[in-house]
């Protein structure tokens, strides 16, 4: 189930750092590496760094923002530093390894994301992620080597799935699996929402565009740790649908609850 | 008891490597590197890839074999691929964790010792140590990076001591905690909330009164997994408070974002 656990690289300054990365996902049975922006790639040095793993680079999908990036993805793990003024599901690199598994093992495409080398990811991309990892590093000295960061997440990700291969807990539920309103949604819908909900919280008169102040980012905060399935998806679309039409004064379709 | 675990190089060919190893170290928050033999040392580019772990270099011990690298070692761990012609108790980076972590707590000695770039240890030097240890990685692409070997060790070392230390392995966020808006809502503001959510619904026209479904309750599934804090619950009642004024027609005073 590795292969549906993406590497995403944010805006890499420095090649060998994305060899070392294709390295380290090699070492440890990944194989989908997916760059943002990276400054310089292709890259003699990337593949002198990823010294075995070139087939890795030769695959890598080049995107120009985040969003791309998570196409498909339905949990997306960020790396971050420890303090963050919005609070955040924030978990350690073992946590992340058993979460990821569990929901590759479901048949879910999961994402792990890597920030820039010094000022890792910006508070907008860590608002897109399901989960915050923090590597338990010296407060004195705390910011990993980005190939080294990739190197324990994708390590604790092997450790789980091995975990999950010599030892099943609990049989795959089937009946779950097989209710596709029961799927959770990806990353691209979940940014579709968004969009839907902003919009109509203007135009309600709740967000003010020139100060939204937190808005926003509390509300996928909130949506975000909730796995929203399929099913629950159609119903909070159709709920800013009516919403909107309600605004508008359009909504003498009053009773309708078809979904 | 960090500071009781010692890193041993033996016959490194990279200097690059030992910068790697020495920012990995002290990332973990150990600090004694010691060096059999090393091909090019010291060096620039291991001063390079340490980035702010040059005092670990500098420090450094250079010795001219591995058993004067060993002195007052009483627990010696040697990095190994899984076959070996001679059997040895063979242990993951886990296990080998909170054996080191057991052993330097209790006042030992700890040495973790890893081999050449691309023939490891010799069978010599695996005999001199007490356990060896397996990383995990893909038969088909087993050869990790020095430095990245080094990660995983001392990451799971430090991990052991966090946790022997009794201590979260993330910090309990006082900020958090300490503010009231963080706090989960109780019972009885959720069902106050799902008063005003279905009134709202019905008034919209999405929620037929008369043939409600299960729409309450996929809601209440939804928001009752997720936790709801009361500054979040702040922001839904008031969507919940506009989305009527707007159905009422009183929407005047579009761009209010005070909750």
């Amino acid at each position: 189930m590795l292969q549906n656990i993406r590497v995403v690289l944010v805006n890499t300054s420095h090649p060998g750092n994305i060899g070392g990365a294709a390295r380290a996902m090699k070492n440890m049975g990944l194989s989908r590496l997916v760059l943002v922006e990276p400054r310089q790639f292709p890259s003699e040095e990337a593949v002198a760094r990823a010294s075995g793993a070139a087939d890795i680079l030769d695959a890598a999908e080049v995107v120009s923002c985040l969003e791309d990036a998570l196409v498909g993805c339905s949990l997306v793990f960020g790396t971050s530093a420890r303090e963050r003024r919005i609070p955040w599901p924030l978990i350690d690199p073992r946590e992340c390894g058993v979460a990821v598994v569990d929901k590759a093992a479901a048949g879910g495409e999961v994402a792990l994301v890597f920030g820039r080398e010094h000022a890792g990811l910006t508070n907008e991309e860590l608002q897109r992620c399901h989960f915050h990892v923090h590597i338990p590093s010296d407060p004195a000295f705390s910011s990993l080597n980005l190939a080294a960061a990739v190197q324990v997440l994708t390590y604790e990700a092997r450790m789980a799935a091995l975990a999950l291969e010599n030892a099943p807990l609990v049989a795959p539920r089937q009946d779950v699996v097989a209710d596709e309103g029961e799927q959770p949604v990806t990353a691209d819908e979940m940014e579709s929402f968004y969009g839907h909900l902003e919009k109509s919280l203007v135009e309600i008169g709740f967000l003010d565009p020139v100060n939204p102040r937190h808005l926003m980012s509390r509300l996928r905060r909130l949506y975000g740790r909730s796995a929203v399935t399929k099913l629950e998806m159609n119903i909070l679309r159709g709920v800013l649908t009516e919403t909107l039409k309600a605004a508008r004064g359009e909504h003498h379709k009053r009773g309708k609850t078809d979904v």
